[in-house]
């Protein structure tokens, strides 16, 4: 059955290559798929264009669809080609004709729109509580490591004392520039494209700021031309925030992998979390590391995939874009699950003490005693001439304790800080509306 | 003159290659560069690193390297490595010994680091004028042709009604969205990173609060890594603001160069904008519109290529972070240059009335007429079927008129409501913060 | 059950995570992993490292795998890790002990290289068949339609007269320069990595040019450094490749959607080929050319992403690879079938006739005009200037026909020479040696 | 001046926008321009469209332009739109109206086609021999160092011995592979698109075979719509060979970089490639290898760059067209500055010996310790345990010395053979044919 069929046989091949894997990334959608066409038969009985009778028999049936969709239980049926069909398809067959009444006023295009923007908002809440999670993980390791030193390098370079304390701390503070990339995509998701129909709306008298209330979206895509533009643009501006937070949950891992090496040692993972090799009996790799780094630049990499697709293409609906689902919604997934293994590494991750009394790190303190010569009035340059040849005649010495009492330096972390920025972002989101509109919806 | 050479001889095809494009693009950067200086050896004095003498000194002569600099006059000369050497070297030239004192409890990497903070903040603030001005054009242009209909497309097959107005105003709406993500870029950027020195911090007791107000900025990079560890990343959110802008214009030229085409001839351009063929004397090409789409697909590609160079690398100081420079300083003109552009060519665009008396675009009336009989009471289905059969048969009637008045359609456009939408992100950057701290340090 | 599991239970979570999609894509790898440990037991024999015995035992085993494997009877099960681990249990289930032994001398590491090698190498066979099958389909469609004009465009403005001899011709040709890079990733492709073990060899006496010849490859990846290091890099090479191919057919369908339009009409798919709308009972629309132009760019933004994958990696093998897999292997089905479905659609495409008697392409011979007067002797600036002033004043007449003959012009296709470049390059392609090669090993 | 300029004033900021770096980057072009241009008169004047008189007046007029422009002499005037313009308006200076002649049968756009592959054919050709040089001084080295061992790393644990000859080997080998792929380049570059006017050919009698085999072309784009369709294409064919180059060259710098860290300690460089900090006297930081891998990455993302401008765009010149060669121009110089740095650095390398004495590598002897049990007829899994049970109960001991003689390994390195690869890819580059061709042109 495909909706539009008119009497002709289409080809089995074509069938298969434009349904694509539809059938299965649907099943995705449909719980927002069917919270979509609740409100939208709401709406179209306060307009008019469906009995208070209609409704009645239509909101109940779809109730419990919905509940069967989120437990799990939505199934697009073969020969069906997408979850909108399916959906009219169950109420036909439960309610009969007044099933096929739903889809008045709509397109499939501003529905899989809709759907794209609640479960996009829906995962988007979601990743918001494991980025804090990732972060109060990494914020209570910078606190408990906070008097640990490490060498802290440039150009891989020993260059100067650091802490784990600092090291931990840094990745929960890039978490929060990560928010402010998902606060820009939630602002661009949570708005209401419904009624823009095929994309030039419709000759209905529809009312979608009730929709857009009964949604709790905070604003409205209004121009329907727009409405549909916003298809590809959307997903890639999620896109570029997942890729954001990708970018620093690989990066720990690059650290990880890197600190894990015997050549480093700064860092250990209990047996569960590395894996052996099948030749070489004495590894133990950071494999789960290694993995995040490789899924986090997939993420990365997503942006541009999307650009490709949509890239040069003029105004108005094209099929192509049903391809970007393909890439896109797995990666919530997948960025999910790196969230929670490295929130979970981090708990288990053990830190070897005492790094800076190896004699390897000694030169880490040669700027720490060229400042103690500028605070006894020796100016820089001269003082940074005076250590650089005591290095260089091997007579260098490590000065015995460092204060570092700035914002933001060893002694002074400004976890709280940092921690209020976070509350801040946090803030702006509008997860209690969105989940007061949805409770509302469902009874 | 190279400020760590330590009387070593360095080969000189190795000093062009290490020193690239920085001659040139650190011009670019010498005003912030300037104020930044100006912020720290305030901060310095306050501290009791400088003396208030030294202080004296230093302010007036910064000043005056400032002004020279916004008009165009700031050189670094042969042999100079950076912006940073030629301050200090134009300080030491006038002053002497006191010009040197202005890089204690600074490293060159924070001091980059600062400087393209400064800078991106003021070119999103630029770039973030250019885009209102764009939206303002488009929105005058909206409602100058919300009556004139056009034909709507979907997969580029006639469709449905649009309009002129809704044509434009969907661009003005996409601007909206593209401000969202610049205002996440500008939060990014807008957070001191002064005082991490080489990314570990300092040992001197520096007061980042001091400088964070002095500078405007609206919050801190607290975590001397982190701040470090923001460049790059910073780069890259701000590339993906770009590259955001730049796919709403990228489209919007999309869609002109295909309507400029003989086989669309939906607008026109003034000769002015268009330019001819060295062998076809007919040709009007739209040069200008595919010259922005190119350049807004390059901008496009920006934030990959950063992806690209910083990827994989662990944390702390790379000299590669310098190769980000070239791509990402230039590419605030190129879109800039198309902002203008793109506005200049919108407002002179002659639109072509009439169009849909043309009856290739016959069938893009057929869905008002399904949606007619569904107002009289056929089954949308039933009516879908109908005229669907009357098309086949060669029966179809245009409707005499249509009538689109929910929010947003051709009847509706809510241009009002959008503009609403684009004060509100305007007014959650805090340009003048920025701008009052500035012209207090300037005096 | 893995290999390397040493006692410890491994939390089910990280094994999911760490697994991941490779018990799935494994199975593609079967047919050429059970080759592979084919080829590797029988050096092992002839360089003493396993009896005749085992040999005899182990071979006819191996031979049905391989026969269940190619018709789809392999399976990873529930518990194991990879088609290395499965093909061992299999083996060791059948024969005991001796199944065990055809890891010897070999790592998962280097399996795993050999197996995406030999993989890649039968996709590229494949595929090449498929680019051929398209390139006729084009070149018999080409010199069908030799004759029928149909506008040129530059700048989507109405240029010169082609054909649609050139214009199918044209991506005919564009194959060709595709084969160049196919044949590239073939040479890569085509070396034996076999013996690198985990990157580095083995202290055992691994006969590799044996296997080398065994498998029926080109070369050898000497260096067990490098051959480990061509993992990523390999499947790079070839997605470039595919990412070529790719770029042809995708431009073709974005030609083929835009000339489908009504404002083109230049051609015509029958119904099978184009979908209906839901809401718009009057639409053919070109989804499939689309679906085609959308999956191109996803193959297209493929060796980018691999690079993302790999970038700034050291040497040496990290579980980052195992990522690749995920995007690289299904791309062969995805472009597979929009070669496929090209051809099917090009051959189906239905061509219209007489496009050039229409007024508006009349400019389109304004050329045609100024050459015409040039070869009367007025010189060409001077030629091109009197044109285009009959041009503005209206008085442009059409010539009556048109010459071109020069190679490669509307009257002179050159598809004979097209089609023999296109044999060149398939001739340089080793394919008979490869099949010859497994038809040996599989008795 | 601009040639179609009809005596319309085009706006001034319109035309910076449109000329934008042509004028620059159309210098590198003017050789190559020149050539052309001498090729294509002399045809013309073989088919009649010029006389001899007119040809030979030109052709040393030509001569010396071209001497000109090979020795930096070459400059595209204020007002001049681009080379083509710029070579006419000098032959017109200089010779009057037969100047103007050297357009016929041409247009602007066959032109830079012509220029782009003619420029791109010898810049392969250059780099092709930068390639060689490194290939040779890897392969030096690695035959210097091939008893010098050091640890071989999997996840950067230490895994196995290696080798400095198979370190610097891996690298040379990974360079044939990249001869593969420019390779393919070179045969997509090597073929003549001249006589494809705008992209629709003419009806001018061309002898394209005569200009193809005067320009040392190995072939011919026939088909005129292909041979403009190649715009674009070819450029990212190339791009893709270079970014497969720069792959190896990054990768490099990337083991570099981390092995001239204190934690690895294996390598060393010369004073005059190392940097120092401008606030630590101790660094002697490995700028040059940092920028070499920042500027590989760089080029690594020029061909999705170049596929983002180009993806999507139907067929027919664009102007779009024009920024391709903002990217694709420089990065000939910048990959080839890093071929020759990179040379330069290891030919100056020092390698540290004796590093697998230090205990830390210990156990990178354990699958030596492995197979020798194998060797003695312990089962593979069995020697696999007992050796894991020793190294967790630090039981382990080092064998006394290590035998690895097959291919390819510590023992035999086969760069003989990997050269032999080298040699073979080389000789099939038809740099001989080019040569000679433009010998002959340039009299």
């Amino acid at each position: 059955m495909k909706l539009w069929e008119k009497d002709t046989v289409v080809n089995k091949a074509i069938e298969d290559f434009t349904i694509g894997k539809d059938r299965e990334l649907d099943v995705e959608l449909a719980p927002f798929d069917i919270l979509g066409t609740m409100a939208h038969i709401t709406m179209l009985e306060k307009v008019g264009l469906l009995t208070a009778a209609d409704l009645q028999q239509l909101l109940p049936e779809l109730n419990s669809l919905y509940k069967g969709a989120i437990n799990g239980n939505f199934v697009i049926e073969e020969g069906i080609e997408d979850v909108h069909s399916q959906v009219e398809l169950m109420l036909t067959r439960k309610l009969g004709d007044v099933g096929k009444k739903v889809h008045s006023g709509r397109s499939r295009n501003d529905q899989v729109l809709l759907d794209l923007k609640l479960y996009s908002r829906h995962r988007i809440y979601e990743l918001s509580h494991d980025v804090q999670q990732l972060f109060a993980e990494l914020q209570r390791k910078s606190e408990a490591h906070k008097d640990d030193l490490m060498p802290g390098y440039t150009h891989l370079q020993v260059a100067m004392p650091s802490s784990f304390g600092l090291w931990f701390g840094a990745y929960a503070e890039s978490l929060v520039d990560d928010m402010y990339m998902l606060n820009a995509a939630w602002r661009i998701v949570n708005q209401n494209p419904l009624g823009a129909a095929a994309g030039y709306g419709s000759s209905f008298p529809l009312d979608r700021n009730l929709t857009t209330r009964l949604l709790g979206f905070d604003d409205m895509s209004y121009n329907v031309v727009y409405a549909q533009m916003g298809r590809g643009k959307t997903e890639r501006a999620v896109a570029m925030a997942l890729a954001s937070i990708a970018g620093t949950i690989g990066k720990l891992a690059m650290d990880a992998c890197l600190y894990m090496s015997q050549n480093f040692a700064f860092i250990g993972l209990p047996d569960e979390l590395t894996t052996g090799s099948s030749i070489m009996p004495h590894k133990k790799n950071p494999d789960v590391f290694e993995l995040i780094r490789a899924r986090c630049n997939k993420i990365q990499a997503l942006p541009n995939q999307i650009g490709m697709i949509t890239g040069n293409l003029p105004s108005g609906y094209f099929r192509d874009l049903q391809i970007i689902k393909e890439v896109f919604i797995p990666a919530f997934d997948e960025l999910k699950s790196c969230l929670e293994l490295t929130a979970f590494a981090v708990k288990n991750m053990k830190v070897n003490m005492d790094l800076l009394k190896n004699p390897l790190y000694k030169y880490a303190f040669s700027v720490e005693e060229v400042n103690r010569r500028v605070l006894e009035g020796i100016p820089f340059r001269e003082a940074y001439k005076q250590v650089g040849r005591e290095i260089e005649a091997g007579k260098f010495e490590v000065p015995e304790s460092i204060h570092h009492s700035h914002a933001g330096s060893i002694g002074n972390l400004c976890n709280n800080e940092i921690k209020s920025k976070m509350d801040a972002v946090v803030s702006v989101f509008s997860f209690d509306k969105m989940n007061e509109a949805i409770a509302k919806i469902i009874t």
